[in-house]
This record gives C-alpha cells, sequence and structure tokens, in this order.
C-alpha cells in the first residue's frame, strides 16, 4: 500500500507567521499522499470577541451556540483554511481545503446532551474514504477544518484530533497511514512543564497508569484516546511531537 | 460533449432564507453536470461593520484592503459558501466548496493601481480546467467563492460574474456550457424600475445601443461584458434571468 501522512496542527502554531510558515515548508518536505487537518480556537475566541459574542468553555471545550457557529465557520472554514491553502499553493503543494460537508467527507451527528449541552458539536459518524482517496491518488493535499455536516444542512464544530484520527482510521484501508499531532510542546510529557521530560514510549497501560496518577490530563487524554483507536483501526503508527520536528523521529510514539 | 450549467446567484438571494433555498432546489433539479457561483457582498459588509471596519466602494466596487480581505475570506469562502454546501448535501447534491486557491482553481494576479487603488482585488489570468474537469467528472458539483489566488500566498477578492464567466469559458473546450446569471430581477430591464420590461434578447450591437442611450448601465455593464466574452470563447448560451426562473426558457438570452 502506498503511503501517507496526516499530520495535525494546533491553534497556537498556525496563528503565528513564523511557526506556521516553518510548518507549512516541513509539511511540503513529506514524500508520498499527505493530509493536513487544522484547528483554529485560540482566534476564533479573538474575533467572536470583537464581534460581541461570549466564549464559552466547560472542560477545555467550547460551548456552539448558533452564533458561535457561525464564528467558527467563519475563521476555521474561511480565514484559517483559505490562508493556509494558498500558503501551500505558493510551496507547489496541491492542496484543497474542505470541511467535513464538502464532498460529504465527514458526516456526524449533534452530540446528544447529557449532562452538558455542547450544543451544534458533531461526532462523527462517517467518513467518504472514497472521496478523499480521489483527491490523494490525483497528487491533491487535503487540508481539513475542524467542522463536520450532518448531511440535514447543518455544519458542526468538530474536535480536529477526532477529524485527524477519522480521517486515519478510514484511510488505513487504502494507505500505510502514519498520523503526527504536532503542537507547541515536544511531545507527552512526564512534568507539563519541563519541555525535556518527553515520555519517549507509551503504550495504553502505561497511559492508564499516568492518567490514574494525574500526570497526563486534561486536553491529553481525548488525543491520547485518539491515537489508541487510530491503532486499533489499522493506523501504522500515532507520534505526538513538536511542531518543528515533524520530519524527525523525535517526540512521543504511540504503541498499543 | 457533455453538457455542462454554470449558474452564478447574487447576494441579495443567498442571504434570504426563502429565496436561497428555492434557488438550491431548482439547483438540485438541473440535470447533467453543473457548478454554482455565489456572492456574498452584502453580509459582508454587515459583518466588516459589526467588526468596525469600513466598507469603502467605488462604482459599485469594494475597495478591499487587509481588514477587509480577512473579512471577505470569512464570508465568502467561511459563512456563504459552507452553508451552500451543507444544504446541498442535505438535497443530495455532491457539493464541494472551492475558492481559486483551492486545487489552484483560479489564479489571478493584483490588480494594478491605474486611477484607483482597488487593494486586494484580483484579474483571473489562469484556470485549471483539468481539476474542475476531475471534479465534475466524479459526480461532484463545485461551489465556487468570489476568491482567487496569486499562488505566492495571497488570496484575493475577485467579482463573482467574473468567476462564473472565466470557469465557463475554461471548460467549454470540454464540455457544452450553459452560463446563467441570476438575481432578483427578472433579466436585463429596458426600465430598472419595471420588472416586466425585460430584453428578451441582446447581442452586442444592441448593447452598446443601449449603453450609448443609459438604459444599460451600472453593474449590468461588466456582467454584459462577461456576458459577450463567454460567448467569445464557446459558451453555447447565456442568459440573465430571475433566481426563480432558472429552469424556465425566460429572462435575456444573449447572443453574439
Amino acid at each position: 500500500m502506498n503511503q501517507l501522512t496526516i499530520i495535525k496542527v494546533g491553534g497556537k502554531i498556525i496563528e503565528e507567521e513564523a511557526t506556521l510558515l516553518q510548518l507549512l515548508n516541513d509539511f511540503k518536505a513529506i514524500e508520498g499522499a499527505k493530509l493536513l487537518v487544522h484547528g483554529g480556537g485560540r482566534l476564533a475566541t479573538k474575533i467572536a470577541e470583537q464581534l460581541g459574542i461570549e466564549s464559552q468553555m466547560i472542560e477545555g471545550r467550547r460551548i456552539t451556540d448558533e452564533a458561535t457557529l457561525r464564528v467558527v465557520t467563519m475563521v476555521y472554514a474561511g480565514l484559517v483554511n483559505k490562508q493556509i491553502v494558498a500558503r501551500l499553493q505558493a510551496l507547489d503543494v496541491q492542496a484543497i481545503g474542505l470541511t467535513g460537508a464538502d464532498m460529504n467527507i465527514m458526516r456526524s451527528e449533534k452530540r446528544p446532551v447529557a449532562t452538558i449541552d455542547y450544543g451544534y458539536v458533531g461526532d462523527v459518524k462517517e467518513v467518504n474514504t472514497e472521496a478523499l482517496s480521489l483527491l490523494l491518488n490525483n497528487g491533491y493535499t487535503p487540508v481539513l477544518s475542524p467542522l463536520t455536516h450532518d448531511n440535514n444542512g447543518h455544519l458542526l464544530n468538530t474536535n480536529a484530533d477526532t477529524i485527524a484520527a477519522e480521517a486515519a482510521k478510514s484511510l488505513a484501508k487504502l494507505f500505510d497511514v502514519s498520523l503526527i499531532y504536532c503542537f507547541e510542546k515536544s511531545g507527552v510529557l512526564l512534568d507539563e512543564q519541563d519541555d525535556n521530560s518527553v515520555i519517549p514510549h507509551l503504550n495504553r497501560s502505561l497511559f492508564e497508569q499516568y492518567k490514574s496518577e494525574n500526570i497526563i490530563r486534561a486536553g491529553m487524554i481525548p488525543k491520547l484516546e485518539n491515537a489508541f483507536q487510530a491503532l486499533d483501526a489499522g493506523v501504522k503508527s500515532v507520534v505526538i511531537t513538536k511542531a518543528s520536528e515533524i520530519n524527525t523521529p523525535k517526540g512521543t510514539i504511540i504503541f498499543k
């Protein structure tokens, strides 16, 4: 099978000109088929604020009311996605920016209200592997923004780590997929304040241990859950690393 | 050659829920390959205002400074484009929303400053016919927003009528193209105040006459220039009509 590299890059990296340009140059250097998934939450918060819309976060997750959905649609699918696509094109990467609604790439369902009503937030139900592989096999590089749709005409805000994992799982049927989560830190850290405390290898039992010891916590937990699910679904490798290190064998390597 | 219908729909229609939904239903009913081009200027003006950015218009054309470019990128490529795509998906139309940067669909050059500096506005130089036909031949329906790119990493604001004409001209090599400009009026009118005064047929000499008599003026002039250029480039038919009449033989038919 052909190699496919999926990179998910977080908000802090893409919102600063210098780190974004370095990331896009490193992304360009990846050989073979590739796919980029981006966030953009910080910028969405900033623009919501400018529009007088208050951002409500519960446990690090954005509550997406109708006004907020409009903002994230503008910021993720418009501003962030298209600026990345235009810059990749300037680097001769044949990029194409997509939400889950485009080509019906990712269908989701609005998250049911349990204790918390997250609003217009979608849980991914189906990936259009055929559409993604049509693009990849014709030399195009999908750039996915963290929005899906419910196939009833509504866009839904969806976690970018999940988008990356779902794309990886679905494409693992057709490609040897490497999934790389990159951000401003060097990997999964033993001590959040010490960027030299990278855990080089992490399997599920070690993850459970660190979780119980509160060493791994907050947003890292769902990221790692996504990582283990991707491995279970046939993704060849999952790495969590620094954005400036995506082309080096550093960071945290995740094992089953 | 296969039939391809290109519909360009103006701002007033897409910004009202009822007229947008009717238009999308009528668009769905078109048989064969199809492509939709949308505007969104009124909504961009509104959101710019909410963000405290003043919209400067000269002769009906928007002056696009850096802040305005960010707004139109959010509104055209994000909010308007993705809401249309999500709604078309709900109608089982396999829509894919694109700017000129995506797949390098439309490369433009920043308009040189003559008497007026329009700012970040692009004049189309090249259409990626191969990319558009890859999508069309695989059953996908491109939905184009009025943004292009300069292949140096910059998005450029581009008139939606021009986007439609350029797409039509380029695809006329591979398809029998019908180009339909639709809006809130019934066609090209002899009297702008009288929606019953539609000019049923219009060729270039009649256009020049009406233009000299100031019967055809303002934004209708570049629209018709685009129409005649499309016919010259091999587009089979060009019609200017009411949005609710795109499936009927009404409106103004343009001849060479």
